[in-house]
């Protein structure tokens, strides 16, 4: 099913698809990594978890109109994807102050953000994927100032879609990171994941983490949670 | 000519004036800070300085139908300006990579940036003014998108008509800091003060840095290119 290995990620490989031009086999792996790669720890089941996890969360993302790179679920840890050149920005949409921002800028903890605010981060290691604003984003990549445009509309679309499923199994979607990637014919689509790995999701009653801040924070056991998280999503009528 | 002292800055203080409602009286200081005020000295002269040269910037950016909020100059220290309520944002324009903007994204030092690029940073001492992208301006100040636009216009039209000037006396204007506040009547102008502590200044042939880099690098004699800027602005016709 596939060929030459074409990159290694912190948490995924990318392979070329076998006899399918134009279309990559993602391999999920079981290391989780915080604080740009300092933590590292291998949870074993943590790749099929968000493989099975993201393969849940494309599809319906289609469903409400949002094109994405997905194609479908392979195995257990792999699934298979359009090839796209990726943008090299990290895309994360706020609806509540957590985490980095809350030192960054003062903003007090648990704060709404309504819009949901978007920050664009850099894809530099070396750089500590430092956060840049639009003119930086045009200045460091490719992207054109309409496609710009279009990617954060996409994103507030995405998440407007997110919260609501999540809502649906009890979850609230804190914030999240999106990366999109151009298609061969040009068009843009959300590319790389959707997991516990890129989102915060609150339980909204207990307010418990599910997601890998009980990695980062050493506060929870990092399968347990991946697994209710797609034992809620199994639910999904 | 002044009244009560309203507020004390790193570099200057601001009065009221006397008999003059919605005026100010800005004092420049002898202070020379660095490094969000962790490198800090006093030099004789550097008020008088800044003070003589930012009074020929102004009027020169009213010519070119610029606001400001500059009325005139007092006395060897100080001048009168119009109140206005300071926006808590800090905006940069460069027109070549040198300083923070290297290092944090990697570019090559003297990048020409074409257009220049615009960064805006949250004044605020305790968080050592960070980085903003738009949609933090939105949030943590009171900034409509409309006026984040004209302000950014605005710095854009600053910055060709300051290069031009400083052009015609053998100076490349590499990057500068402005702020801006509202008028009574609500409209934004041009506030703060325009000098070598707040821009970077290089001799076009010599590539010597006349402005505060020379106190932040230890490089150099703070009063000496600063008296080196007044006399070529002296020299403008």
């Amino acid at each position: 099913m596939k060929e030459a290995l074409l990159y290694e990620g912190k948490a995924k490989q990318v392979y070329e698809a076998k006899n399918k031009p134009g279309q990559l086999v993602l391999s999920y792996k079981n290391d989780a990594t915080a604080f740009n790669g300092e933590k590292k720890e291998v949870f074993s089941g943590k790749g099929r978890l968000n493989n099975e996890i993201a393969a849940r969360i494309f599809p319906f993302l289609h469903e409400k109109g949002i094109d994405t790179h997905f194609i479908e679920r392979l195995n257990e840890t792999e699934q298979l994807v359009h090839q796209t050149e990726i943008i090299p920005i990290e895309v994360v949409v706020r609806n509540l102050a957590t985490g980095s921002i809350t030192k960054r800028l003062g903003i007090e903890e648990k704060t709404s953000f309504n819009p949901p605010l978007i920050e664009l981060f850099y894809k530099d290691d070396a750089l500590d994927d430092p956060l840049i604003n639009d003119e930086h984003a045009l200045f460091l990549s490719n992207v054109t100032p309409s496609e710009l445009g279009e990617i954060k509309a996409q994103a507030m679309e995405i998440n407007k879609s997110l919260s609501a499923l999540f809502e649906t199994i009890a979850i609230t979607l804190v914030d999240f990171k999106l990366e999109f990637g151009r298609k061969a014919n040009g068009c843009l689509v959300l590319a790389d994941e959707i997991s516990p790995d890129t989102c915060r999701l609150w339980d909204v009653n207990t307010q418990e983490k599910l997601d890998k801040d009980v990695f980062r924070q050493g506060t929870g056991d990092l399968i347990e949670v991946y697994e209710e998280i797609l034992q809620r999503l199994q639910d999904v009528k």
